[in-house]
């Protein structure tokens, strides 16, 4: 079926591929002239045959926003916008909202895969109308991997439950990476263990903890088997706070999820002014010895 | 190859059942008459030819520690003992030296896979010397799931090695459980998602949280919706505790691991002390009610 | 001086009588008669000389959005509203700007020390303007404990800094509850320790650990040594969470804090779906045994 | 009454003149000859009348071990043994009966209170005999704070319960330190908070998180208000690994404890093997760029 396509980054210009391939027209936009199909978003719509289904895949927060707000201006009545990218859950019934005022439908996709995605199949979690989402079918069945429909995608609930299911998705890999780098650093540092790459490699198989992640943890190792050329710094992209604050506010205690989400923002301070507290604290009451900034140490 | 087998529980039973269709003779003995081939230590040991091969899997403590002495006993030099089960790995030198006076050698092996190991093949990690594990490499490569040998075995480095790393495999699965376990609640909790069942379905395929666990959990809740029939009363096996004591010894922060096996004292407290103490402090200086031991609440 | 005060329960009753022995004239209100001093918030504002000052000290969320409300309809131009509830400090600016629009004043004042603020005084965290803050202070001197002005006394900051330090003052509280009750089940835990009772009053002087609530944990298991009567069963009443939600926006680690709050979470719950899931997945990979519901255990 | 103390450091430099200030006769012995009253035990013992009381204050460990090990050599039968310092727990028996063999008493003491116990008095958990404890009670109580005695001194149990509870007390210690720190932490990243120290100053009177670690972080932050001298790199000197250890083994969920001292591991770390194991698998998954080593960042 004919599809557009907002945002040709990472994700989109991959899944615009997998599209292309699996038999899909797909007009993509991007505000970089050199990926982009068309030169703006009336161009999309003009580009595409009534009643049009717009695929968005550009960053959470703002951008979204405007760039729903813009397909709200030139879409018509019987269109459907379906935003893929990582909004937070609670944004997708005010889009949903504000398109139903001009008659436009909407469905909320949450997408997981990363750049494997294009040749593996991508993961999806939608949410809307049995309507819509009947009417986008064709597309999601060649985005998912192959196998049965079941194993791949999962029509979540109404709008929104797609985004709420990728959030849960993603705080659930936060902990999962959690727990296979803790184990890592545990048997870096025993020295009865000869290489920890190939514990990593022996776990692809067999075990009760082999998984995906594992196996690309094992490739890494492969690559740089120290880790020696990569830093701890680690950024954190929204559904990782997100779980938390739901979990929060649904009373389900996380400490696992937490603890991964903390370990984040860690990993970016210089130093981590709760301990300098306890430094100081210890200081005071035993005149332990601190560690002066400054000092080589 | 020919095998003696020590304990014909749910691992070991079906061990001897996947050696035998690989083409291994293997004489097995348990203490239950029904399930065992020979009489008792003596006969296992008389039933083999010389040099032998005994793998003993038998529940971790005591009872492995007078396997072993008993098998101190009837080997001779030249023989070959492998401790499969779980053992700390802090046993396997002692156990490795009271056989060497007796001129027997030592493997301890980690053995992961369950239930599942009969059709699937045993993830395998094994400490000891090399000229040890090349002897019983063919029983090694039975054993373990079909495909590269590094990507289902490792020789994780001398005695001691393998049930270090066997260890650590399990504390990863003890946070991988929970995350996973964590994740599920907070769907369950979330009116929005229609059946966190057909969610565990779709993540099986595509996503980057797609494990073997994954896809148990979702089957377990194929079974059982809900999971109203089971109950969140867990034990644990000392994989957990080992591996947060010898991360402690390591100074290797594991907040994780530490917190699934805290997850798993408190599912089997009926009331938490803590919490007590927490609802009495809360009393004292707020004057917040508490509910009081014995009340419906 | 004159005071308005809304709100007579368990912290408001105390604190007119505090402030009435201070000196002050105290007009309180409540919907309950029988304490109230005025029938309305009409009568209130009828009962004062302008420029007034009314506090107001009644339960977080609607009941103080209410309040402010209704103060807004019956003051003037020139008085003055505290908020010395728990509000979310995400509060403050609205209502200040609400009360604003009619030229009424706004300080937001966090207000701790429970039942025992009545003899002992209460600490005592506002925000707002100098000026405001200037012309309560007779009042604020009355509350706080003797001693020093800045012992038991900050102007934290512009509106919301008072609620917010109040905030991060219960998020510290529920982790400091938990230091000690987990300290406590250790105690109780280990047979060498004969009276965990006496060992809570030991530390009550000269320990680096002594604090008021280690004195109040004390007292209470003189008054009950096993907590034998009391149940775990803990509410939280939101500045707990909100810490939690707060350092998420600020990117600060605070693994103790939101690990006493997901505690409290889990001593609601009668079963954990979290370990329902984990002692799901055990059984389905390892054939354990798990608890069903409803047999003995 | 009539002291040998062995050991003249930080803490038992003072104890010797809390002692003498007391009106009791104490004997130092220290390899430093310049704070030491005798050349060595031997000369210490001679010193002393039968029969004689003996405190050791030496670092836990090798050197306590010697140092009983050296006194039982030069004791004599009727005379009495107190390890004050910060042994583990499970030192204490094989203490007690390397002495008891030469009819030599032991007594185990938790001693709290850091370089301020000199002025304001030491808490005291004490584990041992009746008859021996109440022989030493004199010096017990000079070094304890002024007022009942029960409030500054616990006869917790039989040998052993004086250090295992002194343990738990330096666990609960770590975990005030952790949620005083995260509080400052949250307090110190919102710019509404005009100065934390401020506010940590107003909190020590009539708040429910007063405590003398808080007065003693108002202090700190009084001295340098942004802790902008001190680095967060933490020592640990075992009794918080020891806590969490026994927890372990008594299976009380300690969580807060825990995460207090894997933070503490963190901060001696140049950069978390466990981060740089997250970085390496989200830079596989999803092509996320991560830092990479040497880039500045």
């Amino acid at each position: 079926m004919q599809l557009g396509l907002v945002g040709l980054g990472k994700m989109g210009f991959n899944m615009r591929e997998r599209l292309r391939e699996g038999g899909h027209e797909v007009v993509g936009f991007d505000p970089r002239p050199e990926v982009s199909d068309v030169p703006d978003l009336a161009g999309l719509a003009a580009s595409l045959q009534g009643p049009r289904v717009v695929w968005v895949m550009v960053p959470s927060g703002p951008i979204t926003r405007e760039t729903i707000v813009g397909l709200a201006d030139v879409l018509s009545e019987g269109d459907l916008v379906i935003d893929g990218g990582n909004s937070r859950y609670t944004e997708d019934k005010p889009h949903a909202e504000l398109l139903a005022h001009k008659g436009i439908g909407f469905i909320d996709a949450g997408v997981s895969g990363g750049i494997w995605g294009l040749t593996e199949g991508y993961g999806l979690m939608v949410g809307g109308s049995d309507d819509d989402i009947a009417r986008v079918m064709p597309i999601f069945d060649t985005l998912r991997p192959p196998g049965p429909r079941e194993d791949g995608f999962v029509h979540a609930g109404p709008v929104g439950a797609g985004h709420f299911t990728k959030m849960v998705h993603n705080g659930i890999e936060y902990a999962l990476m959690t727990a296979y780098a803790e184990g890592y650093e545990v048997l870096a540092a025993e020295d009865l263990v000869k290489d920890p790459q190939a514990v990593y490699q022996a776990w692809t198989n067999g075990t009760v903890v082999r998984s995906w992640l594992q196996q690309l943890l094992a490739k890494a190792l492969k690559e740089d088997p120290e880790l020696a050329q990569i830093s701890g710094y680690t950024e954190d992209s929204g559904e990782g706070r997100w779980t938390v604050e739901e979990a929060i506010r649904l009373r389900v205690p996380v400490p696992s999820i937490a603890a991964s989400l903390f370990a984040r923002f860690l990993s970016r301070q210089d130093d981590s002014p709760t301990m300098k507290a306890v430094a100081a604290l210890r200081n005071q009451f035993g005149g332990h010895a601190v560690k002066r900034v400054g000092l080589s140490g």
